[in-house]
């Protein structure tokens, strides 16, 4: 949790509000034709309007240089240095899809694999087979049967799935083995540590066993497993703040995000429209509320600049209907940047507005990358959010006399 | 001390003098109906012309989002981490009312309260007493004595008083009363070490006697303590820095900080004027000085707008005064911001600024927290003025060959 010893010493409950907003992807880069980046090509008078009363700045999700994924860049919102706290592969890959992971199970992201003859690899990625294919062929899987143990095998994309072992005395101690390359056999899973004995036993046999069921499956006609995780233990958002906090969030990756830091997560429908109904609905039961929107980060990843200034300007309309709520801080955040130019996730540091009833007067031009660097914030760590959500929502007191 | 490990290798004495002028309280926020900060409303020609021809910077003094109090505040423009170096409430609440702690000595905070007929706390706060009423009963309390121990009550203000005690063998290590809550009685205090045994028994003694002078005293018929504190074991400025460093401060607050870091107070007036008096006779005595000038952060924490923009506009009338002294480093630092919208201190950075012959054309527009931000030094943390202070007064050499 946040890197600030005395946090306990200084955090309070009061009855205001927080509001955070989180635009995935929401950071871009200038098209080389207008040297314009995505925020500032789309219309977005409400977010600008904001902008203008609010502090602003640019959040570092991890460090100078680094491209986080979903998990890194929702963990330094919440608070917790992603370079600290970590979230095993297999878990975030299980969470991602929506499976209900608990404490004890083990899980791995599984690839189909292509290998030859004499049991070598030849295609890492099985020449990438269809959804519909991995759908199949995880569904094959799901008989495998281990004793004492219960497996589910659940299909992610194309060649990945997800392994998960539930039983008494699991441990993500085990070896990967995807060799990372082709021309060899894939590696035996083997234990790490005296407690990762009984695990690795079990996905060798599970792996024979699938070896069997893939025969016939060519290119698809074997697995690499890697990154074996338990759930990790986080602190709790509502423990460390003393706030009742609360995630709408419509893909299961945010809502697995959200659980295992503590939120309530509310089950709500697939668009934002719908989310912010479920927003409004809870309003009075919570007094921080985490609300992810999706579109922009689907859009930057199709490398679809036009797309995603549209999916900006879609969001810029949601922003009355949040601010009609009356949040005592309102954040809109990015969890990293996805710049359309570069067709997936960024190191750029990401656009960020907190408004509060404090910062009337702080405020820069509008609100997009350049705008954000002037703002009274400047650059700083995303992990230092909810300290300055905190401070500007009245529940941190002074430090020291 | 500077958390920069290689100090002592590279700082060497000079003869320049490097001069610090903290504004109490020196930063603020826009007021809403003008946009203006206090510093931006405030006519300050001196130090607009300064920022001119200065290094500026915003500082931050412990974290985003945390609001120091003076303690902290201070330590981190003397170079010392504020997370890191504490000072215990009890020996704060000391220093600021100008009683003479000792190596040795304990002390804490107390507050009168009320209790009722079973002893149960009704108000821990006494109703806020008058300060005379406290001043009174303080008195009163100084007349308990305790075996082989010296004892101090002093008044704070309102409710609050000083219990400090003078002996050999005292410690620390004693639990607070205040339960922090009503409808239950006083807290027992307790040895939280062995160390604690011999403290812990002389406090619930005087804390019976206590109880029994207060008996007709309602709404101040009991008192609670807290925060028991030594004198923290500072590292010394003059020893780190190799300085001779002296402090000219007119409230006891400021003084108590610079002696507990080892420079020479000086005694002074209660006007700033005075204080630059003092300034001008001790001039060749020292190579380091620190200047408190208070009246701004008074003013902000009363709510009170106009007036701080007033005291900002009368401290800015004395900077020719000091210029004059010809510092070979001149440094214009708050130890915190005390925006008079916030009626109190805040989190928010504080404008710097440094002058020396290295920063001319460095400059910014003006000296305000929006102009700063642009400054050669950007927002950084205040616990790095120290370094800032001694490399453009020429007194750290090259680390490193």
């Amino acid at each position: 949790m946040i890197d600030f010893p005395h946090l306990a010493d200084i955090v309070e409950p009061s009855p205001s509000r927080i509001l955070m907003l989180v635009a995935d992807g929401l950071g871009g880069l200038p098209h080389p034709e207008t040297g314009k980046s995505e925020l500032e090509t789309a219309c977005i008078p409400n977010l600008d309007w904001l902008a203008q009363r609010s502090a602003c700045g640019l959040t570092v999700p991890v460090d100078a240089g680094v491209t986080p994924g979903s998990g890194p860049g929702h963990l330094g919102l919440f608070g917790y240095d992603p370079v600290k706290y970590t979230i095993g592969r297999g878990v975030l890959e299980a969470i991602g899809i929506g499976l209900d992971v608990r404490d004890g199970d083990v899980a791995a992201r599984g690839n189909f694999c292509t290998v030859d003859a004499q049991g070598l690899i030849t295609d890492r990625r099985a020449g990438r087979i269809s959804t519909e294919r991995c759908v199949d062929l995880s569904k094959r899987l799901s008989a495998i049967k281990l004793a004492g143990v219960e497996t589910v095998v659940a299909p992610v994309r194309e060649h990945r799935f997800v392994l998960m072992l539930r039983g008494v005395g699991l441990s993500p101690d085990v070896s990967e083995t995807d060799p990372q390359k082709t021309g060899v056999a894939p590696l035996d899973p083997r234990a790490e540590s005296a407690k990762g004995n009984k695990t690795a036993k079990l996905v060798a046999e599970w792996v024979t066993q699938a070896r069997g069921l893939l025969a016939d499956a060519a290119p698809a006609n074997m697995v690499t497993l890697r990154g074996f995780s338990h759930l990790p233990q986080l602190p709790q958002v509502g423990d460390a703040y003393r706030l009742k906090p609360a995630a709408i969030a419509a893909y299961p990756m945010y809502r697995g995000l959200a659980r295992l830091v503590g939120m309530k997560v509310i089950p709500t429908g697939m668009t934002f429209g719908e989310e912010m109904d479920t927003l409004t609905q809870h309003w009075r039961e919570h007094d921080f509320f985490y609300l992810h929107y999706k579109p922009a980060d689907s859009a930057g990843e199709d490398g679809d600049f036009p797309r995603k200034v549209k999916m900006l300007e879609a969001l810029d309309a949601a922003i009355p209907r949040l601010l009609d709520m009356k949040p005592d801080v309102f954040i809109v955040a990015g969890d990293h940047s996805t710049p359309a130019v570069l067709k997936g996730h960024s190191w750029h540091p990401v656009p960020f507005l907190l408004h509060s009833q404090w910062t009337g007067g702080l405020g820069v031009a509008g609100f997009n990358e350049r705008a954000c660097r002037q703002g009274a914030l400047g650059e700083f760590p995303a992990s230092r959010v909810m300290l300055q959500a905190l401070a500007h929502a009245g529940k941190l007191v002074k430090y020291g006399a």
